[in-house]
């Protein structure tokens, strides 16, 4: 269990995964921490240092062996399985996360999605047919489901992530513009799709001149 | 400028402002550092550290001045002014952040929407019309467009990019599963919704025992 493992040392192992899984199939067979480093828009000692977190790979001037390294980066993700993932929010946001293929490549299988809306539930979306909102206790214990995320208006988003969470959840993706709490051992990833633009304007706004 | 403040601050620095909104609407007029990190996430050591890039804020023992700081972190930001912003991409995820309201209250404006398939160009959405992509160019010249959010297939990113870089974006925002490069002196920033999950997955998989 690696307890220090920052944020953005997880979005880079995502990004090495995600370069050597390229050189699975376009090969060659082994990648140097430079190479790596270049792909996933880093530097070779980042690499060499967010590995080292999880073990000893490569060797001095051979370089990683990419299929051994990408089962590792795998397994380390937890992509070496599958999850099931409830979707609640049936509306534009969710329409669309629904829709993204590389979910389930990736082993993400959404296995119910949940609306309040009566005009939406009962829809079909692919095999799944949009289950009403209070439903969710009983979706997430019978299926067995981990991954909640959440699409769903930011006043009614404390909710319906306690009431996850006390179904068994383990893992929130919120959506909403809004803080959630959950209690500790239960895991929680905000997408504040603003944020990502104010993030933008800040750094336009400092080449600008002094704040 | 302020060349060494790391993205996870630029994201406190969002949250603090928009716990401070809530505070200039309820009151009260101060608030400590304490306050602000309970309502950031955060501990209060880390408020004032962040906020310390930007100058001297607040007095010891009777804390930060509501409205002050609430308009100097919207101008730090970038938020006191508004953006021109073209989306490119009008499918499902172009047609969620489109919809998305906090955008225009944060003074983000989508005031173009571009899209390949002829099947899209010319809808309306709200009052705006969509273009057909090859405008791109012309639209971010004579709308005057600083921030362009690409919601296209993967394997187009890269060349839509350059185009808005060539002609003048300062700012991307990429939806796609795929890194771009942009040249210096433009800002880039990368939603990956699968990666977050993949955040998740790591979290709940390091719970369960050594990797």
């Amino acid at each position: 269990v690696h307890k220090h493992v920052s944020d953005s040392t997880v979005r880079r192992l995502s990004h090495y995964l995600r370069a050597l899984e390229v050189l699975e199939i376009e090969g060659p067979f082994t990648v140097s921490s430079e190479e790596l480093a270049e792909r996933g828009g880093t530097t070779a000692a980042q690499v060499r240092k967010d590995l080292s977190h999880f073990g000893s790979f490569g060797k001095r001037g051979l370089g990683y062996a990419v299929p051994q390294l990408a089962a590792k980066l795998r397994s380390i993700l937890g992509l070496n399985r599958r999850w099931r993932v409830a979707l609640v929010g049936a509306g534009r946001i969710g329409s669309a996360l629904f829709a993204y293929p590389d979910f389930k490549q990736r082993g993400f299988d959404v296995v119910a999605v949940l609306d309040s809306d009566p005009e939406k539930i009962g829809a079909c979306w692919g095999d799944v047919r949009v289950a009403p909102a209070d439903h969710l206790d009983e979706v997430i214990r019978t299926l067995g489901i981990e991954l909640v995320v959440l699409a769903i208006p930011a006043d009614a988003v404390q909710e319906v992530a306690d009431r996850a969470v006390a179904a068994g959840a383990h893992g929130i993706l919120n959506f909403a513009p809004k803080q959630v709490r959950v209690p500790k051992g239960v895991h929680l990833k905000h997408v504040n799709l603003v944020m990502e633009l104010e993030a933008l304007s800040f750094a336009i706004n400092q080449d600008g001149g002094p704040a």
